[in-house]
């Protein structure tokens, strides 16, 4: 890692040109790397500890006059019990991960003496901006060696001290290693953030790590490709025929297990029909844990007519914005799915009625409203359906344009550990590369090798003394 | 296919709309609706023909007048000889690819009852902007529409009442099909390139499909996704041990099999050790073909020395830029590596020895500095070596970064039909997503399903009553 006050550019045209060192390294010498920086910051947690303390007593100081908030002070402690062990720990699981590098996806025999592979291989260069979380250093590093990607890393300043002191550790540890140490780089340099973002010659992919604000701002400010997510509005949608009991267990889940993070929902949607049968449970156990409820005026009218009275008297009505609005709170915007198609929110805009999904499924229109509100609102993060029908869950599962769509299950499951990834660089809403939680192969982007014996493509083609390609699909 | 004057903003979101009927139609649809286009087309052969001859009467004056050129006249033609044929049949050979939607590419037991599946989906909305060449349409329509994507076409000016014609006729074609007609929009209106490039709310991804010009024009102006590439830099890199006869073979059909294409070779790099042995027999059959070699002054001096006086009399002297430059055209600049990394043209920024590709490989510093010289001058488009050693061939491969990276094999391969992908979307030098010759495949990305029986996250993790992830693969 280097440890110079480098510029943007100079950090980038270094980290560019190491990438190459980087890519031919086998995944034992990358893995070598990972239990040098472990041992090492093993090794120094006290010195690496005293200067987080550091940055904890300025940040201190910023969050009693009011500049800081205390979520801040809270992520910048790496002194809380099991933090540092984690950090530890948690180099040592991408260790033992499986080399993404050097996968071959396919395989294609051109010709006698002519084969094709498309290999996975490193994308290159890395930007990592994140905020006041310092054990993010060790975890991107170790994220960014084991997928042989050159990384250059921005921090937040209420992190300073912690980051130049992993910093130092971490790049010492290199220097007994392969990799070289010009593949991690440390900008400390203030406001550098926009000139980074324009260095799009050398940096292949930026990996935002913070709130939607710092998210927002990197996707609004580069044209080099950003994994990520802004927003996490996430719906869940009690069908016609959804289970009480799993209604109750996947709205209370998803809502409350972890209200503030990304994959919790946000948005309830809920069939005309079972308005007095599931939805009173479910809003009951809500109204237990303190969820607020934003009803619109149907199921508010429903809810006020089941419910006992001093749950009833704590409903909330809700605006059209709460449907936009992802609370990351102990709030729920509440919706009625019509039971028939004639009240439809959405209208096409070229008046082909075949392409609107309201009217095209004459057997279950109010499931195409809910997709179609959906699609409309959600951050195309992760949505669920409840319901009794495989039909109408297959249905939703293809038409809702997200990166995880449920049947029966909580949108909370949306997270690289509990998919089995092992780890995860982030949750990406993209459309294109990669989507959902992504693992160490989101890092890797593959390259077409061809051997062959000296062929041009005019020897292929049609006419005379000409050959065909065989195109033979090897194992 | 809309056959009102939509504006922009009208057509994507039309077109966003419809995405999601499409998403959910089985192959067997999507195909049916190219078949119906493919047999509309067939049928409206005359009509289209005499509306493409009118565009061709226009273009004939303004090519006249000097304001096009003779190019854009020769692509414009739909009347050649077997120009229509090829459409045609290229409908269908879309519709004989394998169904890109719905491949299981990992499918995993995270519990008893709870299975995640990520699954191949659409990407959603497609924007393709296309200059002259009126058959585009049909190719595009028919890779779209198999892929499971809307699509938004603009097409250039000169191709207009051609473009108007056969949007009309696959407009009715659809509407005896089950894809909505929305989901191919045509938008007429000239002047909103930037305004459809400013729509990343609708549209998912942009598909240039012309000059360089056009697409670097759009990846400088929009914030959505481009798939293409704007140079074809390609270099062949002669080694110390390149077999005579395979770098004739390579070389030639790399730099003269077809010099317009991007995937023609612009750079030869020679070791120095081959410059009077390998060297000029290649360049004895580039001046045949009449090829420009532009040389360096140490392999100019080293072919003047052994080149027939009528040969030698012809070499050109290169400047740096040659070796930045896509000639596309019979020119080639010729650069020697030298046999020593003392002379090394690269250099670290921050003196970290370690990070120098130029000198980690002690037994091979040549190969190093050809490696160096193509990831700062090459396009990442493809780069071929010409070599004995199976050593040096895969340190090349990968180390060099681009999309292809050949061994003994011309650079004229880089090609989605020679691939076997039976269709190209187009060539991508972008590091993520999609790289090299795109098949359909690239116009897919997956989402995660998760089929639950109510589970939550909170029933998942250490404490009392809590269950373990079983995460177990499945085939």
């Amino acid at each position: 890692m280097s440890l110079t006050e480098s510029t943007p550019e100079s950090a980038a045209k270094a980290a560019s040109f190491s990438a190459q060192s980087l890519a031919v390294l086998p995944v034992s010498a990358r893995n070598a790397a990972l239990t040098s920086i472990h041992d090492a910051l093993s090794a120094s947690k006290d010195t690496i500890l005293k200067a987080n303390a550091r940055d904890m007593e300025l940040a201190t100081q910023a969050s009693q006059s009011g500049q800081l908030s205390q979520s801040v002070l809270k992520r910048l402690d790496l002194s809380r019990p099991g933090k540092y062990d984690d950090m530890l720990s948690g180099i040592l699981d991408v260790r033992k991960l499986e080399d993404p590098i050097g996968q071959v996806t396919l395989k294609t025999r051109l010709d006698e003496g002519l084969e094709l592979e498309r290999v996975s291989c490193p994308i290159g260069v890395l930007l990592i901006i994140f905020e006041a979380r310092p054990e993010v250093i060790a975890n991107i590093a170790s994220l960014a060696i084991k997928s042989g990607n050159a990384a250059i890393l921005k921090g937040g300043k209420e992190s300073t001290h912690s980051f130049e002191a992993i910093a130092t550790v971490i790049g010492s540890a290199l220097q007994n290693t392969e990799v070289p140490i010009a593949a991690i780089q440390l900008v400390k340099t203030r406001d550098v953030i926009d000139q980074l973002l324009d260095l799009d010659r050398y940096i292949d992919l930026v990996i935002p790590r913070g709130g939607n604000e710092l998210v927002r701002y990197v996707k609004d400010h580069t044209k080099i490709p950003v994994l990520g997510h802004a927003d996490g509005l996430c719906s869940v949608y009690l069908h016609k025929d959804a289970d009480k009991d799993i209604a109750v267990k996947v709205v209370i889940d998803s809502k409350t297990d972890y209200p503030a993070a990304c994959n919790a929902a946000e948005t309830l949607l809920v069939h005309q029909d079972v308005l007095k049968t599931v939805l009173p449970d479910v809003a009951t156990a809500l109204l237990q844990k303190g969820v607020s409820l934003r009803c619109d005026e149907t199921s508010k009218a429903a809810l006020k007519e089941v419910l006992r009275p001093e749950n009833a008297v704590l409903l909330q009505d809700a605006t059209e914005e709460d449907y936009n609005t992802e609370f990351l709170d102990l709030i729920l915007a509440i919706k009625t799915v019509p039971a028939t198609a004639f009240s439809s929110p959405s209208s096409t805009t070229n008046g082909n009625t075949s392409s609107d999904p309201t009217t095209t499924d004459e057997e279950d229109p109010s499931l195409n409203l809910a997709i179609a509100h959906i699609n409309a609102h959600s951050s195309k993060h992760t949505d669920s359906i409840v319901t009794a029908s495989s039909q109408a869950a297959e249905k939703f599962m293809s038409a809702v344009d997200a990166a995880g769509v449920y049947w029966n299950a909580s949108t909370r499951f949306a997270d690289g550990m509990r998919y089995g990834f092992g780890t995860e660089v982030g949750i990406s809403t993209n459309k294109i590369h990669s989507r959902g939680p992504v693992g160490l192969e989101g890092l890797t982007i593959y390259k077409y090798k061809i051997r062959g014996r000296g062929q041009g493509a005019s020897d292929y083609g049609v006419g005379e003394g000409r050959r065909e390609f065989k195109h033979e699909r090897l194992d």
